[in-house]
């Protein structure tokens, strides 16, 4: 931590903090510029993190030096983390394929879609029971219906279901009915929902806000991790932007830098982050050649009666031509899909 | 609602969409262009909405013509709202504020900033028991105890109590302790704590969320007041842009725009959107002349203890600099405080 | 400067960093903490700013202490600047006004414009003669002929003239023509226009662009001070965001923190800042009350005629009534009009 | 175009308003809605583009229905345009890499520079010879000196050189001694200096502003277009949004739809656009996979020693296995380096 201090400030001021600070058990530095005076402090950082040292009397600014995440990053683990869910991998040299609809909306539409999406060779279906929507005159989904549709389903194709929890009052109905619970954008500053997500230990797929920093992202991670559940895979979706032609902006890049600061897994949303299902595919062939470990996709059979999104859902045949070039994709970059 | 067709739709394409609005109820009226055709939808535009018209062969984009909500519209109800909370009037001529420190930290500091804001003029009381905090490592708020000790505070000194809700389990407890419960910034897009909030029937203080825009903002009170409860407060705290001297950026422009679309009453946060308690006075000043009708604010009579963002808090003596500067202000645009 | 070294830095990259640091006749301090090593380096901070610090071996990251700018910076100059264009005085006491069609587009209309502003207490008159347009197929401005008209209405009327300059060729032209000249916020950046404007010692009114920071703003401000001009008035003019109600937002925050950082007067214009004439009002009286030293407001008596820009543009009966609003505001806060 | 007027418009301002229109040869088609009246309009668009329609009383706002720009759009040429500058194809199936320092610092330093980029398959150099740069104490450039370096550095290493004008006094200079001249990201919507490019008939590398949408970004191709020449390639190279981890956001999704708006080639900067040296080489792959027609990129041989932007440079042997990396890509998807 540096606390940069005020030109003006005076040596009782200086005297003070440093008076503060050795009384929480760390060293200070301090260094007589020419035209500021900084106050370096050793130790851990954390315990100064919480101290609004902002308001000291002569300081102008506080510098944290380290990052506030410990968990998830890779100085804390420095190989990367397979999260395995029913024998499927995510985080190792196979990419995963999430794919399914928006939302469920009934039962033999669902085991259409997901059986197409098997044949592809996705290996997780998507899909919600609980959606969450901006109008309240929405369709809201068809909640424990859904839920059942979607176990039921995914034992029928072999396929993993993953579905998003709103409520945290739901969290334990949507464990037992999917293998993997998805935090949703919304829901990233959820810390309640964050919390008992790290109590459940179930598989966590957690998105980024779209107004969140990648920090502030791992720090969302960092609230299920410190719960004691380490089965977490990250998701870029888009963060808002200006730019108005698409939903959101994918900000691919986070793909590297989260593969850099940490060892979770991470994947791409192109359906929800571009908002358009012609920017699909190559935002999936951009997010494959990035590094990500995964992608999960927007497909429906019938996209003209979809309750939700349907203007971002592929149809099985694009979504099939998809699947052919991120082959082709991962390939060339040394994985398999 | 205006379907705008691409260049190359065909008449049957063109048909094919015009069966479909005409099935829902609503008359079309289709003008063809000199370089494309268009068609006008007559009718509920509700209806529409929740069609995923832009997935139609032939289909380029789909305008809506009317905004989403209708209960917090203005041309619903034509007046100003009025949330009256045990005498304290928000939305009159009389401006309201709103004081008090970030977490409720312990009873005699508690009762100490609160006798002092009362003093200056705020009517009401703020503070958390339950914090919403970046980082699981930070003071998450005393919960039940912090709820206590604001309903003892609020009687003693005879303020109305604010508090902030995260937890949808919660909303029952605090409404037992307080007069008004908070929906943060971070939870405007929580729907089933909006649902809740509504069905509650207590007076709500809805923050803007920092990457929503205004008609999100307005949807998600749409939620409340859908739900029955029509004594909803809106604030704006700020939203987050590329500028990075503050915390986030106070969009002023709000509060006319709410003013115009919106009967509810709007108040403003300069300590939560600046995050430098240097600013709050000039933000607060802003806020009263755009047409605010309250302010929160965040004061501290020890910030160098506080266990959260003692940064933005004001000093008990700041702050009745403020009120003095804000009763000025007030005056001069013929209202009250 | 601080330095922070990567967790794996070794002894003879940091002997490497420091030896470099020292042979520009700077002094270094080493700090070794529990898990980094930081070099906090004493001495001119400029003399390294241009050293590409980051990619020696074992750098992490490089964290200025220091804003990047002088000569704006209100510890170079305590006091306020006034800059002063024939008798008008602009960052004292009183408030200034500049007012105007958005482009001159005749001389009649311009005149008609001008006396209206001016009966109401205008003492600058806006106006385009060259306009950046986002479409080459809009109308450009007038040119020299424009000028001319400027020129001639601001004799007429006594009011002094403010008017764009877009290439770095007309810099002369229009210096001959006006008396204040503007940098628009596209132009911000435009570096050497900044240098020529610099040469020139023209009073000149420089706009923050949409996507600058402040800290950028005034570094723009810097090299019209450096080149020798510090007749300069900083214009907040709102800045992109995702909100799209308006056309920007406008940060009001900009102006209390650009009298903290700097000495030089900074107005605001609530015209381009939101692109609604409806918020022109409230947002005008929301920056006298936060502090800004003027306005620059939008005037048309025919606006459904304007050729640019006619929707943020006053009508002269709602100009003068938001004259008889800011005086009262200026009133409150112990300033006039 | 359609004009949506207010619920309280009056039948005598709908008939102004269609006089209006039709006073312009504009055909209108009156829609009475149950909520509000709207007029659609049929004809030219553009010829109501620019008539201030937002100002007519009864009017709540005017949307149009089709882009603003022409020449740029793929509806008016169809087919890919190859930007062809001394054998160097830009738009075909081979995909084109311009490489070398951010600038130009002396002559031995970047014909070693371009030697090693030259051997490693980039066939156009970069370097700046103007600099841009936020502060005028930073390095700006050898000015025509650096241009000379180029030209001749180019000559020996069968390089076409691209560089950057920021100046419109230095079209000419930069013409004479460079291949393809760059208009940087500050100058997108330096419109006089747009209309000189288009008057050159030079070869045009356009970098999208930090703060442009497309529809800006191709507006000002339009401009350079629509002066005559069409030899014109885009460059992505970030915008700004919150995210503070890199220094700018690549929006990759703006490949794939420039590539379906326009028929002009587009290319992306991962140097810039990231401002890291550690993204550079899987934002290049992501690039490539999602279609973009080149890379321009940062080289250097000693970034201890760069005068600029050191930080996000490539060495020599990061770039050639950048390469090796994209040929991969680029034979995966069908294309060739």
């Amino acid at each position: 931590m540096i606390i940069v201090l005020r030109p003006d400030a005076t040596e009782s001021q200086i005297k003070h903090i440093i008076e503060k600070v050795e009384s929480l058990g760390l060293k200070v530095m301090v260094s007589k510029g020419v035209e500021r005076t900084i106050i370096g402090v050793i130790g851990e950082e954390d315990l100064l993190r919480v101290q609004p040292l902002e308001v000291y009397p002569g300081v102008e600014k506080v510098m944290p030096v380290l990052a506030p995440y410990k968990l998830v990053s890779r100085d804390f683990k420095p190989v990367n983390t397979v999260v395995e869910v029913n024998g499927v991998k995510i985080g190792s040299k196979r990419i995963v394929v999430m794919a399914g609809p928006c939302a469920v909306e009934n039962y033999d539409l669902l085991l259409e879609i997901a059986q197409a999406v098997k044949k592809c060779g996705a290996t997780i279906l998507r899909g919600g029971a609980f959606k969450p929507r901006t109008s309240p005159y929405s369709f809201q989904g068809l909640g424990e219906e859904g839920l059942k549709y979607l176990k039921d389903v995914g034992k029928k194709t072999g396929l993993l279901v993953v579905t998003e929890v709103m409520d945290i009052r739901d969290i334990e109905i949507v464990s037992r009915y999917a293998g993997m619970i998805q935090i949703g954008a919304r829901n990233m500053q959820n810390f309640n929902l964050l919390k008992e997500a790290g109590i459940s230990k179930k598989p966590i797929l957690l998105k980024r806000g779209m107004m969140s920093t990648i920090k502030e992202f791992l720090m969302s991670a960092e609230y299920i991790l410190s719960n004691g559940n380490f089965n977490v895979v990250l998701c870029e979706r888009g963060i808002r932007t200006f730019e108005d032609y698409t939903r959101n902006t994918i900000d691919i890049s986070a793909v590297p830098i989260i593969k850099r600061l940490s060892h979770l897994p991470i994947i791409v949303d192109p359906s929800h982050g571009t908002g358009r299902w012609e920017l699909v595919e190559p935002l999936s062939k951009a997010a494959i050649a990035a590094g990500s470990d995964g992608l999960i996709i927007e497909v429906h059979s019938k996209p003209e009666e979809a309750l939700s999104d349907g203007a971002q859902s592929l149809l099985p045949d694009k979504f099939e031509h998809l699947m052919d070039e991120i082959k082709n994709i991962a390939r060339a970059i040394g994985r398999e899909i």
